[in-house]
């Protein structure tokens, strides 16, 4: 499987022209997966013809408006489809009360049920197909950096060597492919690893911000495809950044570097930032890991198998 | 004076590229005054470089999404500068709720004091200058129009005139100016009307959306300079625009006509409206009161004195 992923809002506390408040979603076989949700998420949404509506599961790293104010809109919006399945919304115990506040004091009309999922620590999603965990990160109030991870397939069935070994086609290959030996009629046992490619690796995705440096989230986001991370403030700030309990770009390659990830993109930059700085901001993160990019408002990554 | 109106945001119900929600504000004498306060309200006033943050009032015309979402955002960016001067806000008893509701949950940084006035019907503002008079509409919740008039000055002073008629500078200069007759010392009596130009009319500007058509709509926003007014629908859905309590643009304008306005500017137009159906959006209430203008966001009208 793959997972594409769509960058929709770059800044950090205030929402500007061309770098809408922080948010990214995720797409993967037919579902929808939003992290945060900033103001401007709609319209970024809108701008790539997502078709959103339909969005399946909302994550929400921690309580602080420039990570939930478009939540509203878009849970109002959201009911201009029909649904069958409810919305899953993760997030710290407050993001309830917030909801159900708008909820009444906007007199929000919704068609469809939202099931609250406060996030604690660890596996908070789980699936036949991928898992997502929540990674405690150190805030200026609670929060969490989340992790999707595809589970690893087996390798890929090679009718060919099935055929080649005189395996007949019917339930034996059925069991290969889930893993067991068989025994065939000539009492030859044959393992799944004669007939199976190599293992195929599952897709990780990392989403990571608000936070201070903690070296325990580089172990969290190990090996991710994606890793995206704020880069707050450039090097000369690090102790504003630390203050505001925040990182700077040189933090966040750190973090992709020492968990070997595939590729790190930048998001959550300072709004005061323009052009200069924010190249200095990406070059100082490429310094420690080179494959860093600076996301811009609806860039777009798609991940897929390394192997 | 003079009034400097600037549309932050002409969406109803949804925002979208180009077209944020719905939101005005209003500059007098260095004063800044907010109608309304939807999602990308921030980046309208960021991309018209306003220097907003020390904002005076803010008028709330209904607790819609569309109407509000923008607010805590900009309540929390407003204590990036100091001020001394509390921020007045006015609207339904729900608003307060609702602004405490969201300091309360999204620990909310605010460094000034927030005055909050529930609008009744008729003027809820009233300074030596100007005053603002809440209209009572029709909606689907309860809401209200806002209708800010300056108030009408004496002429001016001739100084060409005082001297001609022998008038010493003076005192008697002083009580002219404010509408008082004066005895000169060899016993003729002045009129002001005799050194006063004719009276500075004072300029109005009245805001209306969400409502359905109502006569009386038109006698509140009578002479105004300008009529900023919702004109959601095109005439061909005046039906849906009843039932979800909104105006077409042709019903904007027959108020803008009754009332003698000299300028329409229509705004929350329905967001499935695309470049064609805002033509006919705009044509339609032109053919009613040819002074209208189709609003975009940020496009700004300077209010003078029509005398």
């Amino acid at each position: 499987m793959s997972l594409e992923v769509f960058v929709l809002g770059t800044s950090g506390m205030q929402p500007l022209p061309g770098r809408f408040l922080t948010s990214a979603m995720v797409r993967r076989n037919g579902e929808l997966f939003l992290f945060d949700c900033g103001e401007g998420t709609q319209v970024s949404l809108k701008m790539l013809n997502l078709h959103w509506k339909r969005i399946n599961r909302i994550f929400i790293s921690h309580m602080h408006a420039d990570h939930v104010t478009g939540l509203p809109g878009l849970l109002m919006l959201s009911s201009q489809v029909d649904r069958d399945e409810p919305l899953y919304i993760y997030g710290p115990e407050r993001l309830r009360e917030y909801i159900d506040a708008n909820r009444k004091l906007l007199d929000m009309y919704i068609n469809y049920e939202i099931r609250f999922v406060p996030t604690e620590p660890g596996i908070i999603l789980e699936t036949d197909e991928y898992s997502v965990e929540a990674v405690p990160l150190l805030h200026t109030k609670p929060c969490m950096g989340f992790v999707m991870k595809e589970k690893d397939r087996p390798g890929e069935f090679s009718v060919e060597n099935a055929k080649a070994l005189g395996i007949p086609c019917g339930p034996m290959w059925g069991m290969l492919q889930r893993g067991s030996d068989v025994t065939l009629e000539d009492g030859r046992v044959i393992h799944p690893d004669q007939v199976l490619g190599s293992p195929r690796k599952g897709v990780k995705f990392s989403y990571v911000t608000d936070t201070v440096y903690m070296g325990h989230i580089a172990s969290h986001v190990a090996g991710s495809d994606l890793l995206l991370c704020e880069g707050m403030f450039t090097r000369d700030l690090s102790q504003d950044a630390f203050e505001k309990k925040h990182m700077t770009s040189t933090q966040a390659a750190m973090i992709a570097r020492d968990g070997k990830v595939g590729k790190l993109g930048l998001i959550h930059y300072s709004p005061r930032y323009t052009d200069k700085e924010l190249r200095q901001l990406k070059d100082e993160a490429c310094e420690v890991f080179p494959e860093t990019v600076l996301c811009k408002d609806r860039c777009s990554f798609e991940l897929t198998n390394r192997d």
